[in-house]
C-alpha cells in the first residue's frame, strides 16, 4: 500500500513565506533620484527586505536591458519628461548596500511607451506603496544568469 | 569621541506608516467606467485611503500626459479595445471627493502599447485588488509641480 | 424628515472582502515557464486564491489579445529575450485547475514595449510577491464577455 500526497509535487523554484512588519506610503521628492529615494525610504525604516509598487512622473530616465547572451546590462537613455505608468520592485541587500530592484513603464505625451530595468530617473512626482518584510533578503551571484539574485 | 548613527541620514521625501484595515478583490462591471468603478468601490467600503493594482481589458480609453513645462494635462484618446496590461493607483480625498489616481498600460491586438495617467475608460472586464488604509490621505496643491499631492 | 446615507449608493460591480493567510516571495527558475511556475507556487502552498505582482526577464513569450468582437483570444509571439517590466495577476480555480491570470509588460534592448495577457514565457529570471487569500476564487462563464470571470 502506497501513501502519497499532492504536496510531494516537485517545485524547482525557490520561495519563502514572508511576514510583513510594516507598510508605508511615500511621496518622492521632486528633483531627487527615483530609485535612491526608494532606497532612502528603506534605509530610514530599517528595511532589509521590502516589496513596492509605485506611479508618478519623471523628468528623465536611464533604463537598462540585460543582454542574455553577453550577460551584461546595456543602458537606454530617455532625456525627456515621462509618466511612470507602472513601477514594481523590491528591496534587498546587495554587497552590503540596500538595493531597490526597480522595473518601470514610462510614457510620453503621445502615450508611447518604453520600459525596462530602472537605473536612475529624476523624480517629477512619485507615489510609492512599500511593504517591509521581517527577514532580510540578500542577493548572491547566480552562475546561470550572471545576475545577483535572492533566495 | 563621537557617536553617530545611520538613522541621521536626511530623507527629503515624505512618508507615512499605514495600517491596512481591510482588503478587497473586485470585478469591474462591463460597460461602466474603469476609474469611477474603483472610486465607487472605495466609497462603498468607506475608504478614505487605499492602494490598488488591477488588470483586465477596456473598450476604449482616455489617457493623459502631464506637461511639466505647461503644468497642464493633455489628453490622449484611444478609441479601440485594449488589454489593461497593468494598472496601479491609489485612492485619496481631492476637494472633498474620493479620487482614484490611476496609471495604466494598455495594449492592442499586436501587443503595441500606450500608457499613462487614466482619465476614463469603458470596462470590458476588470479585476482589482485593493487595500484600504485606516487613516485618510488628502491631496493638496503642490506649488512646485502644480499638482495635487498627498503627504 | 428624511434620513439617508451615502452607503445607499448603488454599486454594480461585484466585490468581496478577502483575508490574507500568508505571503510569499519567489524566485522563478531559469528555463521554466513563467505562468506555470506561479501556478506551481500556488499549488505548493495550497492557494485557491491569490494576488501577485512580479518583475524579471524572459527568453521568449507568447502573449494574447482578446478580440471583443470575435470573443476569442489571438496570440502574439515574441521570439526574443525581453525584460518583464511589469507583471500583475491573480490565481483562482478554472475548471478544476489553478489558473494564474497574468498580464505582463515586456521590453526589448531599445526599451520598446509589447504587453498583454500572458500565455507562456520562458523564464530568464523572475521575482514574485504573492498574497494568498483564505477563501477560494472560482471562475465561471460570463455571458456578456464569453470570458471566465470570478465573483
Amino acid at each position: 500500500m502506497t501513501f502519497f500526497t499532492l504536496r510531494t509535487l516537485y517545485v524547482c523554484m525557490d520561495y519563502r513565506a514572508v511576514e510583513t512588519t510594516d507598510e508605508y506610503v511615500a511621496r518622492l521628492e521632486t528633483g531627487s533620484d527615483w530609485r535612491a529615494e526608494i532606497e532612502a525610504l528603506a534605509a530610514d525604516v530599517d528595511a532589509g527586505a521590502a516589496w513596492f509598487t509605485a506611479l508618478g512622473a519623471v523628468q528623465d530616465a536611464e533604463l537598462a536591458f540585460y543582454d542574455q547572451d553577453d550577460l551584461e546590462y546595456y543602458s537606454i537613455d530617455a532625456d525627456e519628461p515621462l509618466e511612470v505608468a507602472s513601477c514594481v520592485g523590491n528591496v534587498s541587500w546587495l554587497n552590503g548596500d540596500r538595493f531597490a530592484h526597480t522595473h518601470v513603464v514610462l510614457s510620453d505625451a503621445d502615450g508611447e511607451t518604453i520600459s525596462g530595468h530602472l537605473n536612475e530617473a529624476t523624480v517629477w512626482a512619485g507615489e510609492v506603496y512599500m511593504r517591509v518584510f521581517e527577514n532580510d533578503l540578500e542577493r548572491e551571484h547566480d552562475e546561470t544568469t550572471d545576475l545577483d539574485l535572492w533566495l
